[in-house]
């Protein structure tokens, strides 16, 4: 536990939120205002930035802008998928992080991303520590797919998870509105973890959900996915709204995604298109009903006007977090969420060793799973209503949104 | 121009909006208030549920939930696509309907739909008046396209349009978010007409819009659309966002997306998608860059979270104007929008003969569009933007949508 005095550097990694920059305006409202942080600084495009020395001066922003960046959707700074390897195979990087940070006076290092972030975040951590350089490193989490290990939720989860929720239940409504049969097919998010795709049950706790819902943490059978839509059929008129989660696997493993590469159209051009569109191929085969497959896209992780209050602001208070944890001498560790026993719903900030947060992906609990692996339980649903109350104050201009506007002072040594 | 007592008819048709309920919540409410109308009847399926007398008696339901429907999408009685013969080709339909009108007696038929329903509208009116049955016919538009003569917009335009500007001001943040290459390209609705496609004009005025944009108002080129796409990556560090309608046609007036329906997958089963995976695939070949293709489907008809408050109230009066016109006595007319010159914005309702307003498709000015057929002008914009303003105050139960729950009592006689 060391108390440092000196510089810190703000990092954006890995796919974007609609809430990711509500942590970034915690983490730099918090650090501006503590005397130990001589310096504030964002890097561009995450882990790049700092390699490259191109960051900005966040004390030149103003700071209405930097509030406005609680509403303000993807990665302000710019975000980068980019893993650093071992120390002990490659430390080219890792010497130039530390030509940097000590450069700039690097004293304290916060790093806003998932599992892989969390990942590089520990690496970085460990490196300064044994090159003898003090710097407190803290992760921020962020994630649509919820999928950290040892926090009750991952900021950004509840925004997505309300995008899904609220716009199953508005699609129910506009695929039921004919007399003929449809089936829909929705694709949803989440890589190897089904909780965003569990969100369309918040939507069935409402009456207007899907009828079938497909997580990767069971295996997925073509034949019984046929099946089950034409059950759904027989009995509802042949209407029936499935939702798939794009990181379906079969039972041998491989993506129920990877057979779209094959297609291709009249031009001999390879066809784009994701799990929905193979699906919705194979359904009109099979039943000859009409089908629409549907792609919430980048929709669901970037609709900040359907964010959730709940999710802003503990977002919002995790960057804050991160910074009060690091001032006070903390280091190399997470802040997560601890949910607190009783009805209502309230959460602790907590901080997690970064090497037990970094890649390991927190699925789905198999006894929340239910009707033969296409519904989720009402436990589930008791999990996430409250993660995706409230509504944001999000200004609009000319009722379109008044999203932050940065300087993007490059910062010079 | 018949004063006329008895009972009146509203059905819904074609394709939903978020906002065509409103209407229904228009027509419904002042009908209830009217004297002259002793029963008001709500179709199943529009004219379907007519021709089989499967409708509801509207005078059982809750007023509160008839005040919903203004903040519900969707068809809230089920929609049809159905176009009646002409009656001297084949009476048969027609004959139905005078047996239902006789017996139910009724003597207002307001018909809720597009260019489509507007013909209906007017075979119905005019064979009700050749019939010697006394019934006044009115229609009320509406139509997320923007496509009908006569009026300044159409009711549900604005909140699509909403949809439309506002998504794409967030998918451009979370597009440009990496350092490398993306090519995002998005299909957006309105069949022959480019007004919703336009709509990403709106976005580009607030600096986060689509670099081109494709209506089907211009003969769309392929090898102009790649080179257009090229120079922007060129000038713009390999990331483009392009909108397109569903509804762009080549030269030879064929439609762009009819190309799709030849591509199959690994199965050899057909693969969906529309015009946006088929440019995606184009546009990943010959520039090698990584290309995303969003359609924005179902969402931008029924995200009624994010409809245009003057959207909504614009379309419930549309509903009570077309009572009130058909009980002081007109009949074969639309309700339409007229603009009133001036900065401030305020339109009057009219009325316009059914036959002017059928089967005519508006399409955007050609003097709009600029930039050699890939933007559009600021009269587009200003045009627009009035139409989108405000939040509506849809109520929320546990922060998701609380959409009308109606009773759908069968009528019986």
């Amino acid at each position: 536990m060391k108390n440092l005095k000196g510089a810190c550097m703000f990092a954006q990694s890995g796919g974007p939120t609609s809430v990711i920059n509500a942590s970034a305006a915690g983490v730099f409202i918090e650090a501006l205002s503590q005397e130990n942080i001589t310096k504030v600084y964002g890097a561009a495009h995450g882990i790049k930035g700092i390699l490259t020395e191109a960051f900005y001066d966040m004390g030149q922003e103003d700071m209405a802008e930097l509030e406005l960046l609680k509403y303000t959707p993807s990665s302000a700074l710019g975000s980068v998928r980019y893993k650093l390897k071992d120390a002990s195979v490659d430390d080219t990087d890792y010497k130039r992080l530390l030509e940097v940070f000590k450069k700039y006076d690097i004293r304290y290092f916060f790093y806003n991303g998932g599992n892989d972030s969390m990942d590089t975040c520990n690496k970085i951590s460990k490196y300064m520590a044994s090159s003898g350089w003090d710097c407190n490193v803290i992760g921020v989490p962020k994630t649509i797919d919820n999928d950290l290990f040892g926090t009750d939720h991952c900021p950004g989860y509840g925004s997505a998870a309300k995008y899904v929720a609220t716009t199953v239940m508005e699609v129910n409504l506009d695929a039921k509105v004919y007399d003929t049969g449809l089936v829909c097919i929705i694709e949803v998010m989440g890589r190897n973890a089904g909780w965003l795709t569990a969100a369309a049950a918040l939507a069935n706790a409402k009456g207007l959900g899907a009828d079938l819902i497909y997580l990767p943490e069971v295996p997925f059978d073509m034949d019984k996915f046929v099946n089950d839509v034409k059950d759904v059929c027989a009995k509802n008129n042949n209407k029936c709204i499935a939702v798939v989660s794009e990181g379906i696997k079969f039972a041998d493993g491989k993506y129920v995604g990877d057979f779209k590469a094959s297609a291709t159209d009249l031009f001999g051009h390879a066809q784009l298109g994701g799990v929905c569109n193979l699906l919705s191929g194979i359904i009109k085969e099979k039943t000859g009903l009409k089908v629409r497959g549907i792609e919430f896209s980048l929709m669901q992780r970037c609709a900040a006007h359907l964010a959730s209050k709940t999710d802003v602001e503990e977002t919002f208070r995790a960057g804050r977090e991160a910074v009060k944890a690091a001032v006070s001498g903390e280091t190399d560790k997470m802040v997560c969420y601890e949910r607190k026993a009783g009805d209502a719903y309230e959460i602790e900030y907590k901080l997690l060793p970064l090497e037990l947060a970094a890649n390991t992906e927190k699925t789905v609990p198999a006894e929340w799973i239910i009707n033969n692996g296409t519904g989720l339980s009402d436990d589930y649903v008791a999990y996430a209503l409250p993660l995706i109350q409230g509504e944001t104050e999000a200004p609009k201009v000319d009722s379109l949104p008044r999203f932050a506007k940065l300087k993007k002072v490059l910062a010079t040594k």
